[in-house]
């Protein structure tokens, strides 16, 4: 699926919001919001400053954490084009 | 596989419909219909102005998301040939 | 398992039946039936003309979508040799 | 694992049952009985005149059909040597 | 991982059980227990002449099977060194 | 994916935080709160002096574990930059 | 990521634990005690002398058993450096 398209692929576009505030959704419908320090193309991510959300309610905080990939359902980035 | 026939592959027929508005059904059964602005080949999608529906009815808006395709359960794509 | 024999393999069988009307069914026990437009070797499906039944009843109907082939369990195909 | 037995791989041993009746137990715990048409290594199977049973009870009945070999739990053989 | 060892790997200790008389645990917790004629490295399994255990009681025999690979979670050999 | 970027990758984030306490949480929501003493790029962890906890309270202790990468949700790091 | 550190990676580690005791824990939360006679890059494991624990209490034993290693939750060692 090579293609020429300047639209950016999800990958690069998800590389572009490095640094900035996102919210991860997680299979089992946890969220967790914070900036996104970094992420690779699995989608594991480095996150800090991380609130824990669940029915949009906080139950937990943490300063620092990689989430694992493959349990990612999405990522809510912030509104820009 | 190899083939020649002129019909278009699923990834392909799913690439030609960036740009376009679709519905995207997860495995959990949220359906989230938006404008999808990019897509690989692992379904991995980006959305924009997406809303998120559980039986049809509005749960929730989201200006910018990534999907991850391995979630996927089928992406409905706007009547045309 | 190279092999010679004249029989048809199952990918090579379902490919034999693009643009015939097929009955998929998933995981989660829902059948699709409609137009297979085409199909690749990871059972990604578009389908056209579809109707979404739970039970044997029409729950749903879409124009054209593709079905993530991951998600399959078997599809049913028109009887023919 | 290359070996010299002479004792046939559980494949080959599939390939070797091709035109002949099979059960099929998926995942889900449905069983189909019919004749296996084709098979490849990933245990997708071309199912013909089947029926499909639960808890040994015929539920329901297709001329054809392509199973997708990640469901399978287990193919019972027809019993030779 | 590569090793000197003199230590059987696990997919060799299996292999040398060919011929000999085994319990297959699947995930779904039902055992299998026969000859297995062969296995592959997948731990796809060929069983003969075995009865189906459900809380250690028989509830169904079959005369040959293919078992995949992916379903089981281990497999009881017969007590040797 | 390629990049020149300064920031850390995941899994080199991950790499950096060897002999730190952090505390791993698994898919099935047990916590487990320990030194990491290794790494790999699956994210099997060797863990050391680690507390088991359900719900914030310790169900158990070991001395010296190997945790399996993909049963891993996240894993929280101690805060530093 | 490779690396020259002198701490041994999760795999290693597990290697040099062949011929020592270890608890295994499933993914279904079933664990195993007993000798682990050898292990692969899959956390296959060739257990002997093995007792089956739910919940701490034994409700089975085995002489000799392969484990299939992704069910691997994780494998507590014996407490050495």
């Amino acid at each position: 699926m090579s293609q020429t398209t300047s639209a950016k692929r999800p990958l690069t576009a998800l590389q572009k919001n490095v640094k900035k505030t996102v919210v991860v959704r997680l299979k089992n419908e946890v969220e967790y919001k914070g900036k996104m320090k970094n992420v690779d193309s699995y989608m594991n991510l480095i996150m800090t400053e991380a609130e824990e959300l669940v029915d949009g309610k906080i139950v937990g905080k943490f300063a620092r954490a990689i989430l694992r990939g493959n349990n990612v359902l999405f990522i809510k980035l912030e509104d820009e084009i």
